[in-house]
């Protein structure tokens, strides 16, 4: 990829994932902070909703004209027994209806790993096909897009099963072969950068079927598994020839920024970690 | 996989890779400690045969009756530039020679990550081909089986850009389409279990292409990334499943253990760390 030929990013697709920024910042601070540094998304996770409430948040969204780009959670579908199953999909339900309630454009689901015990992965690739199957009725009815996550392989025996491209889109041809935009994938770059079927996968995906587009890079080394994600441009992830793929394939969606990183960028000013992000949004994307 | 219906695996087959015993320990003291513990073959990674020099390698397992499963090393082999390239072919070259000497039943390549300052993977998985290709010939002319490597994802950046079974067999079949025993791949279930196309790999690379079969766990929570293997039954990877694939795909070598524990099994006796092995090997594979 010749980042030389290709012109930066519109800055108005720089969306911000919650996940950036960790409490003690609270999301009324979050969303204050991105109206301060003119960023028109955000891309919130559950538990920050629940901070202050359904109604309260998606309040707070509209007043700063803030779109929400994807609500993330749920998923999680692989469960010791029937009832566990059933309560994971009640709890994927009550997703979909906060997705529905803040007008997000889809639900990320990182889909869940190995059942507790269970050392059956083809097993619990099944529960994740039949969890999704059942999660579609009701996202639509709900009019709301669902968008597998595939997770870092290092991810998958506790967060998500479903761990490249082709099997993300294998299980959405599968699940919904109308491909209306019920069902699609969340591209996240850091769990998907090595994947050798990406550049095909992103081209067979299309516009139909990519929800999300996740920004982050992979430092090296990488110190721990869960939280040790970089900002764009200081990792050895090709950013521009990802979002080249990406545009290329029709998505015109947001960028959303998910930096998890517990020894350096949350133990930053929120704004500095901001102004950086729009910055190499610029620079290195 | 039904475990109860898999008898275990012939004790015979217990392999010990030297990265699951660390210095202060010997070369010559887990020699000592395999015929303690009636292990029968080794898989020495190049540092511990510097430790003594080949010749004296070489007499020592001939000496105590092990067979060489694997060398382990070699492989890296994109670089910056051409002079880069060049030498990384030249220590390759030096570790086929090494293979040669010690009569190792193949090669293990990790094959190598993006090049210093590189964000081109592509570039990079060109580079492995390329490197490959030249490796081969000569390996051909020594008798030396080239076992590539794929590495868990989480090691595309630094260790091993080729990260799955099908990638490793595409890489076969374009360089060794007679599929005559000289190029194939070694299966660590630590990087693979994960792979959604391990079955179907196994069975496609068959007899000729299984060169080499490692065992470790995946613990959940991996606390690093790179030493942090569990011992076989401690983590969720399904070993009896796997090894019953491998030998439906007519595999008939080792079971070699390679475990990297900075934390726990390194810090054991290193007959500890063999009684172990040698029960798991029976009770957990």
């Amino acid at each position: 990829m010749s980042r030389q030929t290709l012109d930066p990013p519109d800055p108005d697709k720089l969306d911000l994932n919650t996940a950036t920024l960790r409490p003690p910042w609270t999301l009324r601070e979050i969303v204050e902070a991105c109206a301060r540094h003119h960023i028109r998304a955000i891309a919130p996770w559950r538990d920050r909703i629940r901070e202050v409430g359904l109604r309260e948040a998606a309040a707070m969204f509209r007043h700063e004209g803030l779109a929400v780009s994807s609500l993330c959670g749920g998923g999680m579908f692989p469960a010791a027994d029937r009832r566990r199953r059933l309560a994971a999909l009640d709890e994927n339900r009550r997703a979909v209806d906060e997705a529905a309630g803040l007008e997000a454009a889809c639900l990320v689901l990182p889909v869940g790993g190995l059942a507790p015990g269970s050392k059956d992965l083809p097993a619990a690739r099944e529960q994740v096909r039949d969890g999704l199957g059942e999660l579609l009725e009701h996202a639509r009815g709900s009019g709301v897009a669902l968008a597998i996550e595939p997770q870092h392989p290092m991810f998958c025996a506790d967060q998500g099963c479903i761990n490249t491209m082709a099997q993300a889109l294998d299980l959405c041809d599968e699940l919904d072969s109308r491909a209306g935009g019920a069902l699609g994938v969340a591209l996240d770059v850091y769990h998907l950068w090595w994947d050798p079927g990406l550049r095909e996968g992103i081209e067979r995906a299309g516009e139909r079927r990519l929800l999300c587009f996740q920004l982050a890079d992979w430092l090296v080394p990488t110190r721990e598994l869960g939280t040790d994600r970089g900002m764009m441009g200081d990792g050895v992830i090709d950013l521009p020839c990802i979002r080249d793929w990406v545009h290329g394939a029709g998505y015109r969606g947001f960028h959303e920024v998910e930096i998890l990183s517990a020894q350096d960028w949350w133990r930053r000013d929120p704004d500095e970690v901001l102004s950086t992000c729009r910055r190499r949004h610029q620079l290195a994307c």
